[in-house]
């Protein structure tokens, strides 16, 4: 069976989204579904924001700031500075192009229409021709428990940039959630299953949370790329939550995160000397560059991740 | 009695707002109490957009477009441009820093603060020191029979254009609201009430139609400035509108659509071979320059305004 026909990736933000990028360049629009954590949504200022979903709608639209990381290119802020003048919340930062995005979709969801449908609208609008799935059509919330208290995700992650120690991480609904249509459509008889180089606690375990995905990924034929190179996260906290939960920060105890879950486990060549190890895991591994800087390094990485998959036990 | 102790002036749009900032220059804020109809109020993508209390607050607040006419000066169209690319509706258009209001009122509406609260809130935050008031915390929406159907009160105005031939005007939920509790405690010992040169229709009877507000201002000392001059609206659809309603565009039928409410009518020069015929209508005149095109001109005429109603019978 060839990895080509029928692919699914599970990303969080940026650094998902890089390898979504490649992986798109890679695959036609009818090969790749992919799957983004909802678990970081939230309302805010009465809009229903997506943060996951639009990194990943943006960076396949040829939209997304290539610097920060985060939002449109070329974006604007004046509403957020008027905000701000007005008493307003402006922690969140909602570009004024951005901001267009989340007053369309909330006026969609609060017509009734679904979540799923809502972001296939949009990306069409935006010209973004591969499918692009939210986990689910129900509201699934990641809580952190920290020594402030007992923090919503992006208050954490946003508001508080992520100083607060985490002691443990809870995705309020995610039991009673259901994995959204389109995914357990494209679950049956997928090909395989690449969890993208996202945080595994904040962006991937919501998504395997859902309902019994974590069950069905595991008997499809899944692999994950390391997103911990070196010791260190490219993006975002997850060396430094790795470090507050106990764990050593490294590409091994990503691996052992995922243990019963992977089939293979790609890794960055900086940690080969840990390859061994995710083998003693039961995972193959690929040893390769990880790190994607440019739109080559991403369709090169993909086509590794894609050509390792096809080659592992079906 | 002098007429500047407790003022209260009753605006629309454009229009009233320049003679409420002429008002606001000569009472100060203790002085000045400026009400303003919510009956073009209307819910859109989500938002609640209050245009003639945004148009009054913008103006008294410095930050108003004067070639525009609504809206703020230097305003950016970023939001709108998105919109449109998505789909959305992009016929009311919404400036990024404007949006700013919509999104902050909303949010405080929808924690259960009351449109004159939030109002108030707006209004202290961009520095209008003079009192702004909607005219009622209940909802009233003008609605008209025109020959293309019943129009909602923007979708005539801005997105059809005042195109279709009005009929007949409702005001809906008039009868069964309430003025806002700072107007009542306001017109209680009143020394004059003053209707800006608003749309008689459309702006003006709105707030007039609101619970008992009408027996409560003909029974104060009001006069008006009539908003048609040489039978001309200087902004807006009055002239067109009075015309589908089978009236002659006249300071003069502004004048009869008054009666039995003035003490005062305040008209133009260029209508004064019109004066007598409103004395017979039972009210004072004042003939003077009512076209106000600076702030010099505002503050003049709103000095006029005051003055003439100090001399008035109390």
């Amino acid at each position: 069976m060839s990895a080509g026909g029928n692919i699914i990736a599970l990303s969080g933000g940026v650094g998902g989204a890089k390898l979504a990028l490649g992986l798109a360049a890679c695959l036609g629009p009818a090969q790749l579904a992919i799957v983004a954590n909802t678990a970081d949504d939230f309302e805010h200022l009465g809009l229903s924001i997506c943060p996951d979903l639009d990194t990943v709608m943006y960076t396949l639209a040829g939209l997304a700031d290539p610097e920060r990381g985060w939002g449109l290119a070329g974006e604007t802020w004046q509403c957020m500075d008027a905000l701000a003048a007005l008493g307003g919340e402006d922690w969140f930062r909602l570009g004024d192009r951005d901001l267009a995005t989340h007053l369309q979709r909330s006026l969609l969801l609060a017509r009734g229409e679904g979540l799923a449908a809502v972001t296939a609208r949009l990306c069409a609008s935006l010209g973004v021709r591969h499918t692009l799935i939210p986990m689910s059509e129900q509201r699934v919330r990641t809580v952190l428990d920290t020594d402030r208290g007992e923090l919503a995700f992006q208050t954490y992650f946003v508001r508080e940039r992520c100083a607060p120690r985490v002691q443990a991480i809870r995705y309020l609904g995610a039991d009673a959630a259901v994995p959204s249509a389109a995914l357990l459509a494209r679950l049956d008889g997928a090909d395989g299953v690449i969890i993208c180089p996202s945080n595994p606690w904040l962006s991937v375990d919501p998504i395997l949370a859902v309902g019994d995905l974590r069950a069905r990924i595991a008997a499809s034929r899944a692999v994950a790329v390391s997103p911990i190179v070196g010791g260190r996260a490219l993006k975002g906290p997850a060396a430094a939550l790795m470090e507050q939960l106990g764990l050593t920060p490294s590409a091994l105890e990503v691996a052992r995160h995922y243990r019963g879950l992977l089939r293979g486990f790609v890794m960055d060549r900086e940690d080969a000397a840990q390859a061994d190890a995710v083998r003693a895991l039961g995972m193959d591994v690929l040893v390769t560059d990880t790190v994607m800087t440019d739109a080559a390094s991403k369709a090169r990485l993909a086509a590794e991740v894609l050509e390792f998959l096809s080659g592992l036990r079906a």
